[in-house]
C-alpha cells in the first residue's frame, strides 16, 4: 500500500492522536510529508512481516521539545545526515525505514524521509503511541541495541554516540539535543529484519490513518469523537478505550526543561457538576486522574480531542479554556509487559502508582 | 629524545607552570605517564619540524574541570578509544601524537598515550599552555578542523561529533562531556604533519621539563622562583618572565560550574604594605590586577607557585592562607596575533580589558 498525499491530512491526525499529546505538531508533518512526496513520490508501507530476516531497517525521529518544534522546523535533509551518518558508520545501506514511535511528527517524518529515499516504510513502530525518551521502545525492551545513534542538525553538524544501554543513549543525547536547540533529528535503534519483526509493534502506522479517517468521517456525521471510540475498539490494542472526560481547561501549567515540555493541565466538567479531571505530561500524557483517582496511567494512552471536531490537540498546543474530551485506550501487549513496564510504565515517570490496565479500571 | 621516566617528576612541575592554573593535577598526569612507559617504554619525542608532510598527527587530550579530576581519574584506555574512534571514521591509523595543550595533565597525556602506542610525541602543542576551550588553541586560528572529533569515558562509551566551526564543536562537546560526569577523553583536530608544523607552537613539551628542572634545581640553592625567571628568560616565548606578586591568599571562590573551574583569587601582600592582587579564572588564570591594574592577562601566561618551594599551584589546589608568588610571562608569538587575540584574548572571556603584552605593562 502506498501512503499518497490524499491520505496525509488523515494520517496525520491520527499520528497526533497516537502521539497523546507528544510528537508535535501534525501539522508541521503533514506538510513536510507533502512536500516529500511531490518531489519524490508516494512511498510504499509495507508489513512488518514481510521484511526479509536480513533487511537492514533504519529509524528515524525528532528528538526534543514539541514546544520547540513549533518555531523550529524541522528537515528532512537534517534526518538524511543523521541516518547517513549511521549507514557509514555500519557501512551499510537501509533496506526500510521504520518509526521509532507512531505518535506526532515521528510517524509522518520516517514516511517523507523514506519517500526522498525511495524506500519503504515499515506498517510498525517501537510503541505504538509516542514517549518523551529514547530508550522508551519496545526495541530496547526486547533486545535491539539503541546505539550507534546519530544526532544531526540543521547546520550539518553531527554526533554518532556508542553508548552502553539506551537509558545512557538517552542521557548523552539529551544535553546534545538540547545544545542543538531542544530539537534535532535522530537515528538509533538500527536493526535487521529479523529484530523488528521481534520487537515492534505491527501495524501501528495503519492504525494511524484509520483513527485520523474514522475522525474525518465522524466529524461529517457529527460524531467525531464516538466515531474514534468506535474505530479504536475494533482495532487489535487500542480496543479498550473509552471517554475519560468532557471539560473545558481550567488550568495549565507548561514549561520546556531539560528538553521536554513538562506541567499539567485541570479540566473542570461542563455538566454542572463540579467534577475534575488533572493530566500530568513530559511530552506526552502520563496520568488522567478523574476526581482524585486513575482513570488512565501509561503506558496506556491518553489524548486530549477537541469536543466539537474531534481533532487532537497536542500538549503545547493546550490552551486556557479550550473545550476538550480526554480519550483513553489500551496500549499494545508487548507494550504492557512486566519488562515494558519497567522501562516506561508509572515508575519509570517518577509516578507512585501501579499500573492499571484501563479496561480494569471501574467506571465512576 | 626520549622522555624517560626520571624525567616525569621535572616535566609535570613544568607542565603544572605552563597549565597557568588549569590543566589537571602534575601528580596524576605524572603518575599516569610513569606507568604507562613502566608497561610500554620510554616514548620517543620528535621535533615539530621533524615530522614528514603528510604523517597522520593525532591530539589527545583530558576536557572538563579539573576540580573534578582530583576524584574522577583518567586513563589512557579512554583516550584510546577517543583516538580509535576518530581513526576508524578517518580511516587512517597515527603515525604521531601531539597535545593541544603543554599545561598539567594535558602535557602528561600524550606522552603516556605516546608511550601506550609505541608512537612518538611531537615536542609541541597548540598553544604552549593550557585553556579552558576547545577552540582555543593555534590549530584553529590557523586553519585546522578542530572536527570530526572524538570523546570517549570511562564507560566505553563515545561520541564522534561534526560541527561547523571549532566553537560548535566546544558547545556540542561541553554538555556531553558534563554529562559524562565533567570529565571525559577527546581527540579532535586530526591533521597532518604539514599542518602541525604550520600551526602548532614549537618546542613545548621540552620547555615544561626545562621549565620543571630549573625549579627543581633553584629549590636545591634555596631560590626556586628566582630559577624558575631565569629559565624562562632564556626561552624564546616566555622570556618576558617577572613575579607579579608576593603574598598570601585572603579570598578565594571557587565553584564547578558550565563544565569548569570559576572563580577568583585574591592575596595580600606580606611586605607590610596595603597591597592586593587578584586573579580571575576559568580553569586557567585569565587575568592578574594588582592593586586593581592590570599586571597580565591571557594570552600571557600568569601562574600561581608555592613562594618557598616554587611548586606551581592549580587553581583547585589554592587554599586560604596560602603563600604564593605569582608569576606572569610572555605567550608564543603566533598566541598573540590578531586571529589569536580574537579567540583567546582578553575579549573572547568576556574581560572588557585590551591585550596588553607583559613586556609593555610598567611596573608600579
Amino acid at each position: 500500500m502506498k501512503i499518497e498525499r490524499h491520505m496525509l491530512a488523515d494520517f496525520a491526525r491520527g499520528a497526533a492522536f497516537l502521539g497523546t499529546g507528544g510528537g508535535g505538531d501534525p501539522y508541521i508533518g503533514r506538510l513536510c510529508c507533502a512536500h516529500a512526496i511531490d518531489l519524490h513520490g508516494a512511498p510504499e508501507m509495507i508489513a512488518l512481516e514481510s521484511l526479509p530476516d536480513e533487511a537492514r531497517v533504519f529509524s528515524v525521529a525528532g528528538m526534543g521539545a514539541p514546544t520547540v518544534l513549533v518555531e523550529k522546523l524541522l528537515s528532512i535533509e537534517d534526518a538524511h545526515l543523521a541516518v547517513s551518518r549511521l549507514e557509514s558508520y555500519l557501512g551499510c545501506r537501509a533496506d526500510a525505514i521504520i518509526a521509532a514511535e507512531s505518535g506526532g511528527i515521528n510517524a509522518t517524518l520516517p514516511v517523507a524521509y523514506a519517500a526522498l529515499r525511495r524506500l519503504p516504510v515499515v506498517d510498525a513502530d517501537g510503541m505504538g503511541r509516542a514517549f518523551p525518551a529514547i530508550h522508551m521502545v519496545s526495541f530496547n525492551v526486547y533486545g535491539v541495541s539503541c546505539t550507534p545513534m546519530a544526532i544531526a542538525n540543521e547546520h550539518g553538524e553531527s554526533a554518532v554516540i556508542e553508548a552502553v544501554s539506551a537509558e545512557s543513549a538517552e542521557s548523552l543525547g539529551r544535553p546534545l539535543v538540547v545544545q542543538m536547540g531542544a530539537s534535532a533529528m535522530l537515528s538509533c535503534y538500527p536493526m535487521t529484519g529479523l529484530q523488528a519483526k521481534q520487537t515492534a509493534v505491527p501495524a501501528t502506522l495503519s492504525a494511524a490513518y484509520g483513527i485520523g479517517r474514522a475522525i474525518a468521517q465522524g466529524r461529517a456525521e457529527g460524531q467525531p469523537v464516538e466515531a474514534l471510540i468506535a474505530y479504536l475498539r475494533s482495532t487489535p490494542y487500542y480496543r479498550h478505550a473509552k471517554i475519560l472526560f468532557d471539560g473545558k481547561i481550567v488550568d495549565l501549567r507548561r514549561e520546556t526543561t531539560r528538553g521536554w515540555a513538562i506541567g499539567h493541565c485541570v479540566m473542570a466538567a461542563l455538566d454542572g457538576s463540579d467534577r475534575r479531571c488533572r493530566l500530568r505530561f513530559q511530552n506526552e500524557h502520563l496520568c488522567a486522574w478523574v476526581d482524585g483517582r486513575v482513570a488512565t496511567v501509561v503506558p496506556d494512552l491518553i489524548s486530549v480531542v477537541d469536543r466539537e471536531s474531534g481533532e487532537p490537540i497536542t500538549t503545547e498546543g493546550l490552551r486556557y479554556g479550550q473545550r476538550v474530551k480526554v480519550v483513553g485506550a489500551s496500549a499494545a501487549p508487548n507494550m504492557r509487559t512486566p519488562q515494558a513496564l519497567a522501562v516506561f510504565g508509572p515508575h519509570a515517570f517518577g509516578l507512585d502508582i501501579p499500573f492499571m490496565p484501563i479496561e480494569e479500571i471501574n467506571e465512576f
